[in-house]
Formats: C-alpha cells, sequence, structure tokens
C-alpha cells in the first residue's frame, strides 16, 4: 500500500492538507470520513423547527457509516488532479443521498430492517413518519447543497447544474428507484443473474457511478474518453461492491457488518452466492476488480486511491 | 372577470398562443392545467424499468389536481411581462413536488388518508413501498427537470441555479418537511393559533412563496423590491390557502372536494375553523386577500391574474 499519496486530502475543520506521503486505504477512507462529516455538519440544519426531525436527520447521517461515495469522489478528483475543495460539495450531497436512501430502504414497507451501521434503523429509534420525513428532507438537502451560491473555492453554476442534473438522474424514476422497486417486486421470485444484475445496476450501481462521475465534474473534467474510462471503472466496481455485499450478508458477522447478517435470505432475496456459489461469487468480485483496474490501465499514480478503493470494496469485512 | 388577459398563455402541446381576451380564472387554471399537464407528460419517464413504479408515478401526477401553484407561477411570470416558455421548468417541478408531498402525506404511518384528487390514494391504489417510492422519485425528476440542458427557450444556468436552490430550501429540513414534523407532532394536542400559523407556514406555505418566487425567476427578476412585494402576496395568499382549506374540510363535501371531507377533526389536528370559529374563520380568509390585493397594489393590469387566483383560492369550494 506504499505509494498512496493524499498529500492533498485534508482532514479538519481547518482544512489544512495532510501532510503523511504513504497511507494505507484505511487510513484514506478515514481522512475521506472526516473531511465529508465536518462538511455534512456545515450543512446540517442548526435552528430547531421541529427538534425531532432536525434530531433524527443527524442520527441518520452523522453515524459509522463508511463513506465509500464520498471517498470515491474525492479520490477520482484526485485522480484528474482537480481541488478537493470543490469536491466537498459533490461528496456532501451524494453521502446526503445515500443516508436518505437507506433510511427509506429500512421502513417496514420496504425491507423492514432494525439494524444499521450497527445501531437501530431511523423509524425504530424514532418512528415511521419520521423516518420518512428523514428521507425526504435529506434528499432536498442534496440538492441544495449542489445548488448553494458558488464561491471562489467552488465549481461553477455550468458544473454544478451538471453535477445536480448527474446525480438527480442516478436516483430518480429510471434510476435508484426503480432499482429498488424492482427489488421489491422480485422478492421471494426465482430469477436470472442478468435480472439480478439490472436490478443492481440501478439499486446501487447508478449512485456509485454518479459518484465517479461528480469526482470528474468536480475536477473540471469534460473529456469523453476520460469520462468513459471512469465510467468503465466505476460500473465493474459498483457491481463488485454489490457481490462483496451479498457475500457479506452470508459470511460477515452482524457486530462487524452493522446491519443483520442473513437479511437477504429472510426476505428470499436472490443474491450473487446464492445463484452462482460462494465461490463463484468471491471469483466474480475478483474478476469485476480487475476490469476495473484495466479501465484505469492509461491513468498514472494520482488514480492509485481509485484503484486501491476498488480493491478494498472487494476485500472488506463490512 | 373581464379584463383577465391571458394571450400569453397557451393551453396545448404546440404551445399555440391564446387569442381570447376575457376569460374567467376557471378558464385561466384550466388552461394552466393542460399547459403543465403536457410540460409534466413530456418529463415522465417512458422506458419501463419497472412498469409498476412507472404506473404509480403517472397515477400520482396526471390526475384532476388544480395546479394552483403551477397557476400562480405562470401567472407571477406574466406579472412582470416574462415569456412562459421559461416557467414552463418551474411550474412543471414544483407540481412534481406537490405531488410526491401529497403522496407521502397520505401514508399510513403520516396521515392515513385513502382518498385524494377523487380516488384512492397511492399507497391504496398501489401499495405502501410504491408509495414512498414516488414520492422519492418525483422530488428527484423535480430536481431533475430544473437542471436540464439549458436551451434557447429556457433560463440561464444561474438562474436555474436560483431555482433549484429556492425549491430545494422550501421543501427541505427547515421548510416543508419541518411542517409535515410538527404537524404530526400536534395531532390530538392542544395549540395555539400563533403555532398553527407557524406550523402552516412551513407546510404548505413554504412552495407557495416559492411558486411565486419561481414565476418571478422565471421572468428574470432580480429587483429586491418587486422580490419582497411579491412575497408579501404570496404569504398572505398562502395563509389563505390553508384557511380556506380548513374551512373546507368541515364545510366541503367529499364528492367536491375530492378528499375524505372531516380528515382534519378525524385526526384531532387543530385547524383554524377549530381554533377561531368557522365565522371567523371565513373572515380570516378575506382579510389575508385583502393584504395580499394590497402587496401587489403598484403592480400594473399583467397582474390581475395573480389578483384573481388570490380571490379564487378563498372562495374555492374544492
Amino acid at each position: 500500500m506504499t505509494g498512496l499519496k493524499i498529500d492533498a486530502l485534508t482532514n479538519n475543520a481547518s482544512k489544512k492538507p495532510l501532510t503523511v506521503d504513504t497511507v494505507d486505504i484505511k487510513q484514506y477512507l478515514l481522512n475521506c470520513q472526516n473531511r465529508v462529516n465536518h462538511v455534512i455538519e456545515t450543512h446540517l440544519p442548526t435552528r430547531a423547527l421541529s427538534t425531532t426531525l432536525q434530531e433524527a436527520i443527524r442520527y441518520a447521517t452523522l453515524n459509522a457509516g463508511k463513506r465509500i461515495r464520498p471517498a470515491l469522489i474525492y479520490a477520482t478528483t484526485q485522480a484528474l488532479g482537480g481541488d478537493l475543495n470543490h469536491a466537498d460539495p459533490a461528496a456532501c450531497a451524494v453521502e446526503l443521498i445515500h443516508s436518505f436512501s437507506l433510511v427509506h430502504d429500512d421502513l417496514p414497507a420496504m425491507d423492514n430492517d432494525d439494524l444499521r451501521r450497527g445501531k437501530p434503523t431511523c423509524h425504530i429509534a424514532y418512528d415511521e413518519a419520521t423516518a420518512i420525513l428523514v428521507g425526504d428532507a435529506l434528499q432536498s438537502l442534496a440538492f441544495e447543497v449542489l445548488a448553494a451560491e458558488p464561491c471562489h473555492s467552488t465549481p461553477n453554476e455550468k458544473c454544478r447544474l451538471a453535477m445536480i442534473r448527474t446525480l438527480a438522474t442516478a436516483i430518480g424514476p429510471m434510476g435508484m428507484a426503480a432499482g429498488q422497486a424492482i427489488d421489491l417486486a422480485c422478492e421471494g421470485k426465482t430469477i436470472t443473474l442478468s435480472q439480478l444484475e439490472t436490478m443492481h445496476a440501478l439499486k446501487t450501481g447508478e449512485l456509485i457511478r454518479a459518484s465517479v462521475r461528480l469526482g470528474a465534474l468536480s475536477a473540471g473534467c469534460h473529456d469523453p474518453k476520460i469520462l468513459h474510462q471512469l465510467d468503465e471503472f466505476a460500473a465493474n466496481m459498483g457491481t463488485a461492491f454489490q457481490v462483496q455485499d451479498d457475500i457479506l450478508d452470508i459470511i460477515g458477522d452482524t457486530n462487524v457488518i452493522g446491519k443483520r447478517a442473513g437479511a437477504d435470505a429472510a426476505l428470499g432475496k436472490a443474491t450473487y452466492p446464492a445463484l452462482l456459489g460462494l465461490q463463484n461469487a468471491q471469483e466474480k468480485a475478483q474478476t469485476l476488480h480487475q476490469h476495473a483496474l484495466e479501465a484505469l490501465a492509461f491513468f498514472d499514480h494520482k488514480a492509485d486511491p481509485l484503484r486501491h478503493l476498488s480493491n478494498y470494496i472487494i476485500t472488506r469485512t463490512y
């Protein structure tokens, strides 16, 4: 893990550049977590119009989330030599969207989960109505963050509009929402590998691809060839992410993964290990990771964080 | 109702200008409905990734909604001499947001309503999970519409970003979502008139004020004095709208208002007639309407549609 420079990455409120030259990917992720947590904190409401809603929003966002999507944004911006300050709004917005999707997916009418990131899910800690409103408000807040008045340290209007378009398309009726609808419709049914891949490409893949794209936009990149290679990377890595998620649902420990192990099987959900067998699923994750790396073949050392993130995604234990 | 010119308003797909010189407000609203329905139709997903979600989205949006918020946008744009083509994205986006809020507010965990716009609510016609996803997807779609690639007939990037900011702020954790949270928290409790006003200012008022503001942005207006007067108009008219809504919940006919009459009382919700008495509530609506008109005192005849809409809002029977 030597050679992974993140000297441009900052990890505290004053945004002082990190001076370490060599870190492992866990340290890199930790730095991204610290950075995006600080950005999220500055955007959460402070005046208490509804104390319950405000508390529940903080509960659903400021927690032990891995912040993989913000890390992908920062790492993509770095890969293109961009300014990480320009990536902050997108990193924050994507994590707010991810948090909103988890809160809604966990609802009784959806996946009915009671544990998330090692704590009771939002509707258990508060109530269903509050959890619905938390998700709704987090989605609005994500777009508010991206649409904030540009200043010297943020991307220009044209770029921000492209970011909003990218994010909205990724999560809307032709993106994440459709994926969740298909997932629910497939519960307890026998589906093919191809159908499973389509569902995941929408449900989790679109937001991961959007994250990489937002990282590129944050760096001011508009080169179609580079954007295509990054999208190839993101598509493969995004599928690998889901394969590993399914594997962890089987071999993972509830205390480690922070959500209820075996939840997929309990809901009669199709998973990669269920369709392919555990070993083949593990091999598939490895193959997808290799394809992701190949897509970055022509990128220099600045793309190392992206490469290491892809490896982390298929080797993580939570 | 003479003198209400809407010659710039179009009402069909070809956007042919209407040539009528004088119409009543119901015809004006009908024209706005036709116009915004066409715009909404062009933005709804056509490729069926999830047939159920797609159907449910159409069910929740293409219905007998009054389209008062789009009408306010068009009327404000007209009041400032703006181009109605520039107002189409905002009119569409606001109605998508309004539809999303109704679908979520009707959920069992929220107001648990079974009738809306004369039809079974979305979670009754489909199911709860679908209704949650419909709301989520409609919110994303609204921002996607506002962030669409600008063309010659649409506002520029700076203006669109201001629109997104306006809309996101109005519905987020310091706006509509907070209003709904306060509304739920107050169920069955005795609250003061001031608390009721605060709740409604957030729950319905913010989106109405945002509509008028979006109409002004669509017309390219940035004059703080004009924006202030329009906001005064919107704040008074928005409160009048809610007072009339509460009155209709008591004196309205379920078959006419299209939602279950008496629903507020059944949930133990505070209303203006409950706190003030029916007659005082009716007088309050009238007074608010007068204040709304006063805020428009220095606007010329082009603001007549806005004036008539304010009157319609306190005299409507559904």
